[in-house]
């Protein structure tokens, strides 16, 4: 099931709650990738394709309204498929570095956790759709929902959940990552934020060495 | 797994490949059975609800290019799932005839034996989609591509795929039907439209006593 080194390149997932700076820290490690001339692609899910934009605005947009949880999991999981299979794949096979703003664990945390749905469930439905391609190293920017959702702005329809179902969500973040250490990096998004870039790219370089050996097979 | 008489409705599915004449037989059939004094509820999929009116024009639209398989079967089970919550369960459980046009046999027909999935992962994630929800009868009308293809008009993305692709999806029909006997009929589609009309309602006829019955308790 585990698929992580069928590449040369190196597939690198930000996850974590509302608020807690991945688009900072994304900006910073993809400058600092670039810096050290790889070849980067910053990506996101939902919506890193056309027809995922189309699917993240169905279950964002307020105006959708009510959906069934197994409907919300199921457009989340197609736009997992169509973007692992359009762009992330493609991406690592070129020997690049992938970096995703969310990925699998998102939809398991959120979907699994926040939902009144099994989270075994989800998780094999959302593997299936990502054929098993894991990340690399997959960083949680674990954050106190209370001080997460304060500096959101408008609220989607999933940032206006209840803060227990935030609570839930940030809960199965940390369990995934402690079933799975080596392949984790959790840091506390109170940090400063140039601390949090230090220990991600302290947690990033050795992969990048793994990642040029591949590449000279 | 099986859930087929939790409630005193009637649920009926129409299976089948293009041009076998389910929208004649959809039509002979709703009416008889509102003769009867049944209220019946006619809907379909894709596109039984409004986010699946949206989920069937991304599948079926041309313009949409290319999908991963995944994505595609993903779409198709989003879509599910909402019609099942949203529309088939509610009615049921009101003791109302369901008849669908199209139902969960077509998606592990399609996605699963037409395209290059493996039919029972396809099973799997759609049966999750519809949380398990089977019809008591399956009605499929069984017709050769060939023929069935030339009654179509202008193709849609699946009408378009090629002959093959619809003689697998046909034999994976069958193949289902010869599963579960007791819960399918296989009409042939050359036959004369009021002849299928009346296979039909011998088969539904012995449902809808126990449907009543089912209600008196």
């Amino acid at each position: 099931m585990a698929d992580r080194y069928t590449s040369t390149g190196v597939f690198l997932a930000l996850e974590g709650g509302e608020g807690g700076g991945k688009t900072t820290q994304a900006r910073l490690l993809t400058d600092w990738l670039a810096g050290l001339g790889h070849d980067v692609l910053l990506t996101r899910e939902p919506g890193g394709t056309p027809v995922g934009t189309e699917l993240r605005r169905i279950v964002l947009d307020p105006a959708t309204g009510a959906l069934s949880p197994r409907t919300e999991m199921l457009v989340y999981a197609a736009d997992k498929a169509e973007h692992v299979d359009a762009v992330v794949r493609p991406a690592l096979d070129a020997g690049r570095v992938v970096l995703t703003d969310r990925y699998v664990d998102s939809t398991i945390a959120y979907q699994g956790a926040g939902r009144a749905l099994d989270p075994a469930d989800v998780e094999q439905v959302a593997r299936w759709a990502t054929a098993g391609l894991r990340p690399h190293l997959t960083i949680v920017l674990d954050v106190d929902p209370r001080l997460g959702l304060s500096r959101a702005g408008a609220p989607d329809r999933i940032e206006a959940e209840p803060l227990e179902f935030h609570e839930r969500v940030r809960a199965h973040f940390l369990a995934l990552a402690g079933r799975d250490p080596e392949h984790y990096l959790v840091v506390s998004a109170d940090d400063d934020p140039q601390a949090i870039h230090a220990a991600i790219r302290r947690a990033v370089e050795p992969l990048l060495a793994q990642a040029v050996a591949g590449a000279r097979r």
